[in-house]
C-alpha cells in the first residue's frame, strides 16, 4: 500500500548506500572474479558515486561566486588558498600548504584603446591588457597602427614599425579538431609578440583575443618580455573588434589608435600550493599526484580555467575515500598557485620533490583544460619508464571506453611537467576540447559555462586513471 | 613592406577558397592517389569547410529568435515551413512541400499547480501541461495527492487510487552514460502514466520533469491516453518543486493539491514537411534522406530539439554544393512535420516513398540529439541489407576517428524509423549526450544554448557519412 511505499522512499537513500557497498564489497571480495572484473566494476563504482554523490560542483561554485577571479599575489588567491585548505581539512585529509613566491600584477583602471578615425569618428575598443606587461602610464600613447598576421611580419617591415602600435591579428584556425593546436599557432603574437614589436621600435602592441568564436570579450593571458629589448604596453581586444579594426586600417591609411593602461608589476609576494593526500598502506613513500591550478585571470571566475581542474583534483581524495577504497601508494592532490603568470608554484614543487630523500614520485595527471565530458587521458614519460608502464597502461583502454574516454600518447601539462624524470609517468586529463576557447581568459568564465555532468564524469576519471596508476605501478 | 602584407590580406578570403577548390580537385585528380586518400581528403574538406563557411548556425539564430517554439498546427510552425523553403529556394535546391494532418493541440492559459500545507501555507509549482492532455476545466481540480515511482506502483495501490491526484516521482537514472536510456525508462510515467492512474480512477497527474538535473524549469512532453479509459489532465513540475512536494507528502499526511490547466486538442489541420533535394547524376531515381524536424514544444525555442537537426539537414545539401561535389544519387532534405506529438509528418513520408513506384529508398539519416558534438553515427537495418552493407560502413570508421566520431551499430530514429523496410539502411547522428535533458522540452532550449562550432561538426559529420554512402552504396 501506500505507507509502504512511503517508507521505503524514506529509507531509499540509505538502502542506495548500502547497496553500493555491498556491491564494492563483492567486487573486491568474491575471488572466483577476474582482475578485469573486479576492475570493471570498481571503475563502475567510481562513475556511479560520483554522479550522484559528486562534490566537486558545489565546490567550484562557492570558488567561482563567493571567491572569483584569483590572480596570483591578489587578495582573492590567498582566499581560495584558504577556503580549498579548510574544504581539504574538515574532509580529515592530511593537508599542508607550500609557500613559494610568485609574481604581483595588477591590471590598474579599467583599460582604454580608441581609434581615431576621420571616416567614422573615434571609437573604443573592448580591451584588456595582457598579464604581465607593462602600462602606458595615466597619460597613455597615442600612435598610427600596423597590422600584422606573424612575429615574422614584424621582422620583414623592419623600420617601418618605429613609433608605431602593432596590431598583431593571426585568427585561431578553427579547422583544425584539436582547438589547443589552434591555440598554440597563435600565441606567439601575445606571449612573443611585444618584444618582437619592441625590438623593432614599436611604442605598443594590440593583439587579437585568442579564441575560435567571434565575440565581444578581451581575452587577456600572459606574456613574457625579452629582456634585451624595452617593455612596451600590450593589450587584447575582442575577436569582433579586431576584425573592426582591421577593416577600419584597410580603408584608411595613418589610422591612429590611443591607448592606455595602467597595470604594473609590483614586488613578488609569498603564496601557497594547497596540498593534500591519503597515505599509502603498502608504499606510503611512492606518490601519485593528481593537480590543478589554482589561481586564475582577474576578470574571470575561472570555473573551467581552471577550477575545474582544482575541484576535480579534491574530488579524487574524497571519491576514493566515499567508495572505502584504500591506496598502497600515496594519493596527493596538489592545488598550484601561479600557472597563468609564472609557475611558480610548479616549479616549487618539483624542486622540493626533487630534493626530498624520503618520497619517490611515480605519477602525476594534471586536469587543465577545462571541466568539459572527458574524450581522453594522455601519458608520457621519459623513453625507459614510458616502455615499462605504458603497454599495461595501454590496456586500461577497454576499461575506459564504456565512460567516452580513450587512453592516448600524449602531453600532460604545464603544472606537473617540472616534475618529469626518469621514475615519472605523467598524464593529462583531455576532455572535450570544442568550447574551451569560448570561455579562456574572458569575463565569460564563469559558473554557468560548466555543466554539472561534465566537470563530474572529468572527476571520476581521474579517479579511475588513480585507482589503476595505484593498483597496478 | 607594408603594403604588400596589406594587399595581402585583402585578397585572403579568395586566395583560401582558391586553394581549397584547388586541394579538392588535386584530391579527386591525382590518380596516383588511393580511394583511401581520397575519401580523407574529401572529409577534410567537408570539415574544414564548414568549420570557416558553414550557414547552419545563422539559420538556427533566426529560427530560434525570429520564430521560436513551432508546436504543429500553430502560427509558428507554418511560418517556419515557409522560412527554411525560402533558405533553400533561394540556395537553388528543388524544394516542394508534403502536405500532411497534425494534431492541434493548444496550451491554454499558465497552468496553476498549488500545494495547500497546513504547515507551511499554500505554494505554486512551476509546471507545464503535458502536451497532448486535456485541460482541468477553469475551475481546477483539488484531491489529496499519492506519490508513486512507477505505473506498477499505481497498479499496486488499486482502489487507493480513486479520487486522487497521482504524483509520479521517479527521477532520471544519472549514473547511466547513455542518458536516453535513462529518459527510456523514466520516460514511461509520462507517457503512459496518466491512463494508468486514470484506470484506477485518479482525477489527475502531476509528473516530475524529466531531466539529469535538479532544476527550476517544467520540462513539457507528450502523452497518449489509452482509449479504454477516461482522460485526465496531467502536468509535469519542476526537479526542484518535485523534491520539495515529496518532502511536502512525507511530512504532511492527506496533502491537497489544487491543479488547473485549460489546454485542449482543437481538430487536425493541415501542414506540410519541407522537402529540398539536389538530384542524382547517375541513380536519380536512388534516394538519401537526411532530416530532422522542424516542430518544437511551445515553452522553447527549439533550438537542440529539433532546429539543430534541421539546419544541419538543410546545411548537407549546401556543403556539398559548397564544395562542388555532385552526387550519384539523390539527396534529399526532409524536414519533418510534427514528430513531438504524433509523428504525422514522418508517416505521411514513409506512406507516400513506399507507394513510389519510381524511386526507391536506400538511404536514411537522422538528426534528432540535439546539436551537440557528435560522437557516434549508429546503423541499421532488416538482417538481409544490413549483413550485405555494414561491413563496408564500418571501414568509415578509421575516416571519422580524426573527428572523434566512431561509426556503430544501433537506432537511428523516430522520424526516419517508419521508411524501414528491406532495402533501406537507416542512420542516426549520436552528439554527446551529456547536456541534451537540461534542456529538453524546456523554456533553457534557446540559441545560446547551442554552440556554433559544435553544431558545425554535427553538420560535417552528417555530411561525410551521405559523400560515402552516395560513393559506396
Amino acid at each position: 500500500g501506500s505507507k509502504t511505499l512511503l517508507r521505503l522512499d524514506r529509507n531509499y537513500i540509505m538502502l542506495h548506500k548500502f547497496f553500493l557497498f555491498l556491491f564494492l564489497s563483492i567486487s573486491f571480495l568474491a575471488s572466483a572474479q577476474t582482475k578485469d572484473d573486479v576492475d570493471a566494476a570498481t571503475i563502475k563504482t567510481i562513475y556511479a558515486n560520483e554522479l550522484t554523490d559528486g562534490k566537486c560542483y558545489p565546490w567550484l561554485y562557492d570558488l567561482c561566486t563567493k571567491i572569483g577571479g584569483r590572480l596570483s599575489g591578489s587578495e582573492n588567491a590567498a582566499r581560495a588558498v584558504d577556503y580549498t585548505k579548510k574544504m581539504l581539512d574538515t574532509s580529515g585529509f592530511t593537508t599542508r600548504l607550500q609557500a613559494c613566491m610568485v609574481p604581483h600584477w595588477v591590471r590598474g583602471v579599467k583599460e582604454e584603446v580608441l581609434v581615431h578615425s576621420k571616416q567614422t569618428g573615434d571609437s573604443f575598443l573592448r580591451a584588456l591588457s595582457i598579464g604581465n606587461a607593462v602600462g602606458t602610464g595615466a597619460k597613455g600613447i597615442e600612435a598610427e597602427v600596423i597590422e600584422v598576421r606573424s612575429l615574422d611580419d614584424v621582422t620583414a617591415l623592419g623600420d617601418k614599425v618605429k613609433g608605431k602600435i602593432i596590431f598583431y591579428n593571426a585568427p585561431m584556425n578553427r579547422t583544425y579538431m584539436n582547438t589547443f593546436r589552434a591555440y598554440g599557432e597563435a600565441g606567439a603574437q601575445r606571449y612573443a609578440g611585444p618584444s618582437r614589436a619592441a625590438q623593432f621600435g614599436a611604442l605598443g602592441v594590440l593583439v587579437r583575443s585568442l579564441t575560435t568564436e567571434r565575440d565581444d570579450y578581451p581575452h587577456t593571458g600572459s606574456l613574457r618580455y625579452d629582456d634585451k629589448f624595452p617593455k612596451i604596453p600590450a593589450i587584447c581586444i575582442s575577436t569582433n573588434d579586431a576584425d573592426k579594426l582591421s577593416a577600419a586600417i584597410k580603408s584608411e591609411s595613418g589610422l591612429k589608435i590611443f591607448m592606455k593602461s595602467t597595470c604594473e608589476m609590483l614586488p613578488d609576494v609569498e603564496s601557497f600550493n594547497v596540498i593534500a593526500e591519503i597515505k599509502g598502506s603498502e608504499k606510503p613513500e611512492e606518490i601519485i599526484v593528481i593537480g590543478g591550478h589554482l589561481d586564475s585571470w582577474d576578470p574571470a571566475q575561472g570555473a573551467h580555467d581552471d577550477g575545474a581542474g582544482s575541484v576535480q583534483s579534491m574530488e579524487v581524495l574524497h571519491l576514493l575515500k566515499r567508495i572505502g577504497y584504500k591506496p598502497k601508494h600515496t594519493i596527493r592532490c596538489v592545488l598550484f598557485m601561479n600557472e597563468e603568470n609564472g609557475l611558480n608554484g610548479a616549479k616549487k614543487y618539483a624542486e622540493e620533490a626533487k630534493k626530498s630523500t624520503t618520497e619517490k614520485h611515480i605519477f602525476a595527471l594534471e586536469s587543465d583544460e577545462g571541466g568539459f565530458a572527458p574524450r581522453e587521458v594522455s601519458f608520457e614519460g621519459d623513453s625507459s619508464i614510458f616502455a615499462q608502464k605504458y603497454p599495461k597502461i595501454e590496456t586500461w583502454n577497454s576499461l575506459l571506453k564504456p565512460y567516452g574516454v580513450d587512453i592516448t600518447k600524449g602531453g600532460s601539462g604545464a603544472d606537473v611537467g617540472p616534475l618529469q624524470d626518469k621514475n615519472i609517468i605523467l598524464a593529462g586529463l583531455r576532455p572535450d576540447c570544442n568550447r574551451y576557447f569560448d570561455f579562456h581568459h574572458t569575463a565569460l568564465d564563469k559558473i554557468e559555462g560548466v555543466n554539472r555532468r561534465e566537470l563530474e564524469l572529468g572527476a571520476a576519471t581521474i579517479t579511475a586513471i588513480v585507482y589503476l596508476v595505484d593498483k597496478y605501478f
